[in-house]
């Protein structure tokens, strides 16, 4: 609430009788009210979903970002398309569709420049002069802050694409247009980016919501079987947390996702978004100023693990071990029952997710080196500030917070579960 | 809205009956509905008002970033301080008063460095290694995003901060503490931050409310004449568009304020602040996704008379000429009475604000010369992108928005202000 009853305040009277000129205390008798500002504001973005996006005939596109029933602009709608190396190099004919589209609605769209293709994988996030280049791309062409950047790829050419347009004229319009499981289905359609800075991962970044976002089935077909499978523990932890129906539906299609069916991985991917934008529309938090984060279920050992093992496991193959730990920490806290807990580790199993690994095991048994999972919980609690939080599960479905652990029944879990990955 | 009806979509039968497994075009048969994401933010923040900041017992700043109402921290409140270098060449003391106020404080409030000198003025803006280095501080002391930076001194030092701060981790908490009646009264109190980079002020920068703003008077003792002059212009210009009885209570006191009555600039400030902040807080654009901004009122042409004259004029003296232009604009087009044309002109003139000056006059008769005044319009329009939007004034206290004005009566205007700067 703003005070606006200081109207009075500007009467010539109060000047010459105001309390701080008798000379007392300087914050006691200043008399000037403190203003209380609440500023609001309020995001909104389309999640669509298609296949040949960049085909001729399919608008989904420039639908969204030059809707014909808008006010007809005096030209077409300015952008610049960035692209992940990692995809051009699996479609080689990608940019020549995008330029093909461009030129299909040229009345509509015009790309200032030529694509821009980026180194592909984690190693986009760690050259601040590609952020630059984006910038520099974007000052040339002169665009303003009602024209677009397209981003094209995984998480991490998102993540800095998003960062570079964010703070190019306070925030370009981004355009997300993610190709992989895990972009899909969770980093693509939430409202962060970074880049990594001075050896920490996400060091630099904003909350900056996208102006909209494209998921295109057709990109998935092109994944290696470990990123098709890896994107599928993001899934699996919203529906632990949040919707025991969507896990029944999981652990039953599990085989189909295996054996790739794409269907399923659309439906997987549609509800598991659907589940993480409710997430953030709903928390109370969507910028993260508190320092709970539920939908980090499973993360704090699954960011160690992926360090530890020196990014052998990749993220989502890190999380799905982490939510097997998490999972087993609840049943032997007595949360979780003994069948449900079954099932989980079951269908991680037969997803093909690793439940164990060599590092998980090693320092287990002494938290303070500094290689062990338990320093995860301390890192996890710095880069979230304030009190450590973290999200266990009560039941299938449904998760809870805690404030602190045991490490010994932490150390019991690991135990159960290297005793699970290797019956023999 | 969320879409949540997708529950029922997670039953095997449609993943086998899905058109788009026909063959049709994709865009046309895929059936995953978009989802419509709309997301919510709350800021809060308080501006305060004290004399004596960091005078031992004030407890304003620790009040703020250390309350002892709080749930008991584990430790002290970890903190940087970074100081603007022209204010330490005016204060010398002011290092020491700061460390001074930790010590005094020292169970409630660290700085886990010593303060940070930057350089003065706007040169701070066009060094991105400044950025840099208060984020290598951040991140070698460990601070979290519930760690506090602040910023002392003028406009131009907390816009820098405030990027360096809004990015490292996302965002930690950051304290401004405006020392100019510019920045006290406009800039120190909004949601906004920036460097200048490829040659372009603010070119890079996001929004990013503060934790909290707290406005020291003693401050502004320090200030020249014409830095203490300059920041009225802010306080005009809110006046005109939005509070009649401001803009009465300005012209009384236009003397006052000359004579640098202490108490009559607090109340102006005060008065500007919550004006500014009301704007923000209702205008239903506060992150500025529109083309829209009111209150740049005046601006358009101050941003170009400042690159014209090559900043000999300061920002608060080109926005005075600013408003002089476009307060004659609206008289001219019939909007705004003579009577308080006038008196806006008299009220700036008793100021001891030019109305005209050379750069003004020059290239008005040639607007597609790129020094001619003119060029600002454009450059407005692109700097806010989408369409031309212009605040005038329609009377005292109440301005209206135009999408189109006429050159000839802008010229018109210029030749007006040129007779009433030198009646001679």
């Amino acid at each position: 609430m703003l005070n606006t009853s200081s109207a009075q305040k500007l009467s010539p009277k109060p000047l010459t009788q105001r309390p701080h000129q008798q000379g007392v205390r300087p914050q006691a008798c200043h008399s000037l009210p403190a203003i209380q500002q609440t500023v609001t504001v309020n995001f909104h973005y389309g999640v669509h979903f298609t296949r040949g996006l960049f085909m001729p005939g399919n608008s989904s596109l420039v639908d969204v970002i030059a809707p014909l029933d808008a006010v007809a602009p005096p030209s077409p709608t300015r952008a610049i398309v960035v692209i992940d190396g990692g995809l051009v190099a699996a479609k080689p004919e990608l940019c020549e569709q995008v330029l093909a589209y461009s030129e299909c609605y040229r009345k509509r769209l015009h790309w200032v420049e030529p694509p821009l293709v980026m180194p592909a994988g984690e190693a986009v996030k760690n050259k601040p002069e590609l952020v630059q280049s984006i910038q520099q791309t974007i000052e040339k062409a002169g665009l303003c802050r009602h024209s677009y950047v397209l981003a094209i790829g995984g998480g991490a050419l998102l993540d800095m694409v998003g960062y570079a347009a964010a703070t190019a004229h306070r925030g370009l319009r981004l355009i997300r247009i993610p190709t992989t499981v895990l972009s899909q289905n969770d980093s693509g359609v939430g409202v962060k980016n970074s880049i990594n800075a001075f050896g920490k991962k996400n060091f630099l970044g904003t909350f900056s919501p996208p102006y909209a976002v494209l998921n295109d089935s057709d990109f998935l077909m092109s994944l290696g079987d470990r990123d098709w499978r890896a994107g599928i523990a993001e899934a699996l932890k919203v529906a632990l947390i949040k919707d025991a129906e969507f896990f029944d539906f999981m652990a039953d299609y599990a085989g189909a996702l295996v054996r790739r069916d794409r269907d399923a991985m659309e439906l997987i991917i549609h509800r598991c978004a659907e589940l993480h934008l409710q997430h953030i529309a709903t928390s109370g938090d969507p910028f993260e100023l508190g320092s709970s984060r539920p939908l980090d279920f499973g993360h704090w050992a699954a960011h160690k693990l992926e360090q530890l093992t020196n990014y052998r496991l990749r993220h989502g193959e890190a999380v799905a071990m982490g939510l097997a730990l998490d999972c087993t920490y609840s049943y032997l806290d007595g949360k979780l029952e003994e069948a449900d807990w079954r099932r989980i580790l079951d269908t991680l199993q037969t997803l093909g997710f690793e439940i164990c690994c060599a590092e998980l095991v090693e320092h287990a048994g002494h938290p303070e080196h500094p290689d062990s999972v338990f320093q995860g919980l301390r890192e996890f609690q710095e880069h979230l500030g304030g009190q450590l939080t973290l999200m266990l599960l009560q039941r299938i479905g449904q998760g809870f917070e805690v404030h602190e652990v045991d490490i010994a029944r932490y150390q019991a879990a690991i135990a159960l579960l290297q005793a699970q990955s290797s019956p023999a």
